[in-house]
């Protein structure tokens, strides 16, 4: 039906972003070491263009696009769309603006002005619709039909999910010999992507998922052998609060070890660890690898581990601990 | 009467301490540069062990020390003692612990806890006395009566100078060409390290320091040629409430060329900036040299920056901003 991204299609993906997103830094910490007792590499996407390593699979997909992917009905010559009120609705911004292509982004009319000010500032077009999903899609479609515009989907992607693979690819050149990484899991973009690369380069080492208990639909999709679409997530984690996709489930499920979760308080402390001790800046969603290596480091087999820390968008209007 | 660190005491200072801080890594922002109109360079020293550029400074002076400099008739073989409620308790208490010496801190009773947490974490012994200058000294001239403790002072100590002046070292070697290098100054020791390392390598290049208005002293003493106490400080930026020191000032008179001032509003903004775009935490303090540059930058005659980031210990509960 399709196929998985391999290690040459990641390592097309690399060559392809490598002009637009950065190669990030790992940073460690001798006291979250002690903290965890286990050697902790962090892969700092919090650092990546637009704050999140959401940047690498929009950009990889957009630059993907042949000229025959355009439509030549519509009445914009090339665009690109998606619906999004997080950090891929910037990503997609910023990688049609890297291409010189037009960028229509559906968000809910209350996003928060920070992100709706990130995707103008990128010079994407925004439109507003109301928050369900039926009403997203709607204006997501009406859009594809006036402007003939490319749906590049957040995670279910195959495009998204090689450029997104790209980040534990790095993180493998940075630091050999990690026997496991932890990524944390929304729509399983991130995750499916970490453990392709991971798979293709080292099959020895053990790749993790990292998920909210308030929205643990991966972990129950892993249980189940199937999709549970996730109803009603409840957590701050709000890059976390996505089901799965038919695309990235299949990975998930032959290559995830284990989806561990971890509660609201856990999540709230490795957030603030990582900023006290770490000084970076980091996202809710960011924080799961940590918060699940806090809590459950019993079941995370390798001493040498690799966190991806996926972003560093959070409200600073609004800590969590406050 | 005393002489003055050039480059080969500067040199050693970096060989002595390497086994015990960080090479820090320097960061730049697009939107940043664009604010600014300079293309500006950001030594991280909110990433350096205790979080602030105080560990290069305390852990010169503390490895400095030879058998003689501890005198024998104390109740403890070697140690080292100071008084200050900021980065400079941690770092000597960092830097002892390093040694493998005892140290003793004299903190204000009304010192923050996560600032007591953190020298008690490095084993250091805390004195507490009244918040005034006088009642710190006589703390302090106690411990050293009774256990022989050598007194390493925040700033006015030519051994700190010389490790301060590693981090502008270290810049210089990590971007080639730096047309102007701005960094705090409060007691001076992290500016007059910085105007020796640069004009021992890089005469051409610009220093400025860079100040609170509400704490100006240095502007002051520079325009009197003297210095000019600070009495009564007022500002958010604490690590620059202090006054300039009598070796401190001379170097600052003679090398650096100006001190630019910025207001509380325009810290709180350079600060928040930074951690918006940068995701970097930083302290107040440490947001003086973007916040001059955003405000004064006609006044910066390069166009190509480095900015000294001197820590990283910024009160997570208390956001200025908020």
């Amino acid at each position: 039906m399709y196929s998985v991204p391999g290690i040459k299609t990641i390592k097309a993906a690399q060559a392809r972003i490598k002009p637009y997103v950065h190669y990030t830094p790992v940073f460690t910490s001798s006291t979250l070491d002690r903290i965890c007792g286990k050697q902790i590499f962090f892969k700092c996407e919090n650092l990546q263009k637009v704050g999140a390593f959401k940047a690498r699979g929009a950009v990889n997909a957009v630059f993907s696009l042949s000229e025959n992917d355009f439509p030549a009905g519509g009445t914009e010559e090339k665009c690109v769309t998606t619906h999004s009120s997080g950090n891929h609705a910037a990503a997609l911004a910023y990688a049609a603006l890297c291409r010189g292509i037009k960028a229509h982004v559906v968000m809910p009319e209350n996003a928060p002005p920070v992100k709706k000010e990130a995707v103008a500032g990128y010079g994407a077009r925004i439109t507003y619709s109301e928050s369900t999903q039926k009403a997203r899609e709607e204006a997501l479609q009406a859009i594809v039909a006036r402007t003939g515009a490319v749906f590049i989907h957040p995670y279910n992607d195959l495009r998204v999910i090689a450029g997104q693979a790209t980040a534990a690819l790095e993180l493998m050149e940075q630091v050999p010999g990690l026997e496991t990484i932890i990524a944390p899991v929304g729509g399983g973009g991130l995750l499916s992507g970490t453990a392709i690369s991971a798979v293709s380069l080292q099959p020895e080492t053990e790749v993790l998922g990292a998920e909210p208990e308030g929205a643990d639909d991966a972990f129950r999709s892993l249980r189940a052998g199937k999709i549970i679409p996730q109803a009603n997530p409840r957590t701050i984690a709000d890059g976390l609060r996505t089901s799965l996709g038919d695309l990235t489930f299949p990975i998930i499920y032959k290559h995830v070890g284990a989806i561990l979760t971890a509660g609201e308080e856990e999540i709230i402390e490795a957030m603030r660890l990582v900023w006290e001790r770490m000084k970076l800046v980091i996202e809710p969603s960011a924080a799961l690898p940590l918060a699940v290596l806090i809590s459950k480091g019993s079941q995370v087999r390798g001493e040498k581990v690799g966190l991806i820390v996926s972003g560093g968008n959070a409200d600073l209007d609004h800590l969590p601990w406050l």
